[in-house]
């Protein structure tokens, strides 16, 4: 019997096997905590050598502090953060940004997920006016929240216009690994192309039992970030179980990240028959966005949990994980063609 | 040959080996995130088991957090938090009370460690004065960060205070099993004999991989908690990986508990023929804190990691974590033994 | 010859001569602060007069103060407030909502000036998600940034949608006493048909020398306020001096509020003639909205200042004061005329 | 018939009578506001002249606003501030620091009222140490809450101290002037000597109707401040009434000054021949700390209001306002007399 996966999340997902091995490999006897074991020493090691070695890393726990303690070094409470009405910063983190910086999001309207450095320019207004917040900072998530993942011009076109106008550039890479193998390229290089003051780099979403890092590319960012992160409550301290996980994550990103896109681009390839399924984004990273008639949703979420996306227009998002399969997708894509043969909704009514 | 462990900490130790096998066997394939999962909800209902059907518990990333959020659901920010000079809130949270909450710390002088019913009424000044900020809460550690254990009858004097002065309580408990093992209670019953209105629950120092617990036991302050939780960054999404640990700790907690302090005792044992050793606390939970001739901290340090808990008068803190062994021990004791048969501060000197 | 008055804000004029008197009259020698003077103890009396006597009052320094510390008495950090694109809150507080409440705004966009029942509606999404800030509270300005006033039936008709979600309503009073002369009720009339939880009663922009009040409608709001504003830094030393302005302006209200109201009344009938200028907004305050060619605003601006308030349509505000007059107006419509006869832009071209 | 004037406060008297006339003068027609007329430019360059070219300086509304902004300036949240035991930062803000920084007071057992440079280094502990709070400023009292003036020497340690350890240095100068009237010194001269990176410049407390300054000393601290005092709700709308004010008291300082100081001196002259009272800290400003016979205090009370400064001891607080006389000090003492004559506590009985 086929047991069934979720497409809800890529943190629906377990532990990848070897990051689990990784965790048990370290757990022997006794260990210096709060980052200062040999472990994480290696591990800060491979971030150098995989964002640069001017690049500065921490871990935290999760991706919420990720990105909130990125924007925390990166701006003053008087300055906002200009980012996406979907970016999960704005519509995800419960406020944690106002909470905990104290700052206002400067929100874009988004096509396909992404803001475009004309937008940008089009936020700063008021300037050195100080009943007004000013401008400090340009968030992006790479791959968006939709599956897109931004070109190298279009990165390029963003950091030009963050350097002409003094802004800072952070990257929301909770699934960064998926980007970098879309547009074929090393961490590094594309680190280097993007060029963020700050970067989240996502570990949970891909495998990880749990943890993110907070990747600095400026020394004086990251000189007393160490405080910083204590104060919100974000100390590991048995850091080599993070650590450890990390290393195995460098070795094993390509291989990840290739898998989940390939199960993404296949699920998709699958729905091409279906014409009453729209899909809404280009699939460049692990999901798709299909808006499917409103009848099947329940049928389907009873096959394979999802989440709606868009109840608007009844958008979708099915999303891969490091273990989704081609058995799994082949499972789902039966689902929907039971739904699709029958009465009220099926392709044979067209 | 014999492998050092350390004295330095508890949490120098790394996943108890039943903790990891339950982390292992709940990773089978996907589940439901942020807590919403079977696993959960199965170590929650073990929650309202060992703190009773009114509490409610929420999972948090380490001991930070749990004292810091159980703290901001309990007081306003122009209240303050009466605890001890050495408690974690007031010297080890890098300020975290006070960049979270946003309170002031009303600081009690302690005498091993602990506070008493009458300091704490020492400290209700100013009361109604709107130039002052008004006590809202007391905050205990349980046991205490050198060792010791509140008996129930301070205990139930500090509640007794609390309720008189409308004072919330707060425990640390980030090693409470290590309490309930000396008083021989379980841990419903030392919670029902302290009457807290929030315990910061530990795992992490007692053998988890990590992660720490919230628990209210006032239905109201839990109400919103998931909220706050989230906003303050501190919001697991493999919820199932704490869960599973937990519920293993609610079964192994006696087990862990008493071997913890059994060694702390056969340390403490073993010290008694050397006279120059001066014990400055009794010993009830996990570790022993010594005076040592000044010239031997370097070598023995050499010879296992510990920390100076006070370099006033060279005091030490010898910690025991759950796979601390006798054999462990009596190699550290060798080890003074070579120290004080020498020649500056040996016992032969006397 | 004639005085250029400001036609830029309702704060550029200084110190109505009635309240400057109130302000001699009560420096006799010496008077206990903090609030706890006679004069402050009589204005109290009349704010409950004026607001009902359920209601209780205090004061603070600027409008920013009075709209932040109203909400953070309101609501919860998680919490989110509704108010509109052009509110004072959300454009012209430099996030002071965020830094010092740690919420999220939640933006409606706004018809003169206004957001409706059903757009509050609207934003009530993902209601109990974690992820997601839940709405708390709605803020509306009464009279709006714009000029315009709440009618009765739309107040009503806001107050039943938050009754409906158990959402707190706040108003942003401001210039509170225009909207009671504009609808022809008394403040306690307003006040029970509104029926707000909070309201910022202005004082600045209607003459005084500078004081606001902050005023609750719920005993329970108000019980711990004097230590919220003590340590939002609000609490003002000498208060018998904001006490006394406040009881003047309690007598002088219908007064100050209907001369604004003509002043911009008279300049509406007066601007009518001039084809080229188009009115924006209901001239329901002190204020009128016009756009103007756009080579007419720096010869105009020459002969008295006022804001460009929206340089995508070249409107501009005109805002008249306690002390504007008639012949401030007519020498401003001289002006207008002027340009208007020229060659380029005059109204003998069309 | 003679009216009884309040000890109780420098803040209990009225506007001083130059100041009033200031505000009426300014109160012509119209001006910009937010600080951008003339009256606030002239008034900066008096600041300028009096703190030096190099300072910066802006209006706030109290004390507790000066001192928390300067701080806010000048450190992180994860960094302490570094004060006294009796400091008003710490005792009377009811925590306006911990709220609106985020950080933690690193308090020292003052004698009267002041700190040393010795205990400053005292307090330099754990440096570098991710779990505590790093020591960033200290901040001083001139005088201080007790009435004393740090003589020169004290001054210059204190700053050398700050400078070899990277301590930035705050100065709470709600009394600034009377410091400099004590030590015979120009604003500017005690200025340069103190060299604090900040200092909160008070008025209120010396006449103003309200008012305090906030001063940097160095440009890079001022550059963005506007924002911050914006979002920090402390923005004067009608600036020109605080300049006024400003103007007026950096001519009148030295007599306001040197007759405070005068007025205290005679009291404390008086008060020689009554051996029941002891005088508890020299009198170089202001007040007078005496200790008196417990049952003394109602009675003197009911002639003229003032605080008991010390339960424990029963030592008060008589301090003497811009507009206190020696006919004022008469009645007082002639109060004293009648209790020092009387049969339970008189002198007659030594």
């Amino acid at each position: 019997m086929h047991f069934k996966k979720s497409l809800g999340s890529d943190n629906h997902s377990g532990i990848h096997p070897e990051f689990l091995k990784s965790i048990i490999d370290v757990n022997n006897s006794h260990a210096p905590s709060y980052g200062t074991d040999s472990v994480t020493k290696c591990a800060l090691k491979l971030f150098k050598k995989n964002f640069g070695s001017q690049s500065e890393s921490f871990f935290v726990f999760n991706g919420t502090a990720a990105n909130v303690l990125c924007l925390k070094a990166l701006i003053k409470s008087y300055q906002s953060v200009i980012c996406t009405d979907i970016s999960h910063l704005n519509l995800d983190e419960c406020a944690a940004p106002e909470a905990i910086i104290g700052c206002k999001l400067e929100v874009i309207k988004s096509v396909d997920g992404k803001l475009t450095a004309p937008q940008i320019e089009e936020k700063l207004t008021r300037l050195g006016d100080q009943h007004h917040t000013q401008p400090g900072c340009v968030s992006i998530t790479q791959p968006t929240e939709v599956g897109t993942v931004y070109s190298i011009e279009e990165l390029q076109d963003i950091k030009k216009t963050c350097l002409k106008h003094s802004l800072k550039l952070h990257i929301d890479g909770a699934r960064y690994i998926l980007a970098a193998h879309y547009l074929n390229l090393t961490l590094l290089e594309l680190t280097n192309i993007a060029q963020p003051d700050a970067l989240s780099f996502g570990g949970t979403k891909n495998g990880l039992l749990f943890g993110e890092a907070v990747v600095f590319f400026n020394k004086d960012l990251a000189k007393d970030f160490k405080f910083l992160r204590k104060q919100a409550m974000q100390l590991p301290s048995k850091s080599r179980f993070l650590a450890a996980q990390f290393i195995k994550l460098f070795e094993l990103w390509p291989e990840i990240a290739g898998h989940e896109h390939s199960m993404a681009k296949y699920l998709l390839q699958k729905l091409e028959p279906f014409k009453k399924i729209k899909i809404k984004h280009p699939v460049q990273a692990n999901s798709v966005f299909p808006s499917v008639p409103r009848a099947w949703i329940k049928p389907l979420k009873n096959k394979c949990f999802f989440y709606v996306w868009d109840e608007t227009n009844w958008t979708l998002r099915w999303m891969c994980s490091f273990d989704t399969t081609k058995q799994d997708i082949d499972f789902f894509i039966q689902a929907i063609n039971e739904l699709s043969d029958g009465s009220a909704d099926g392709l044979n009514e067209l």
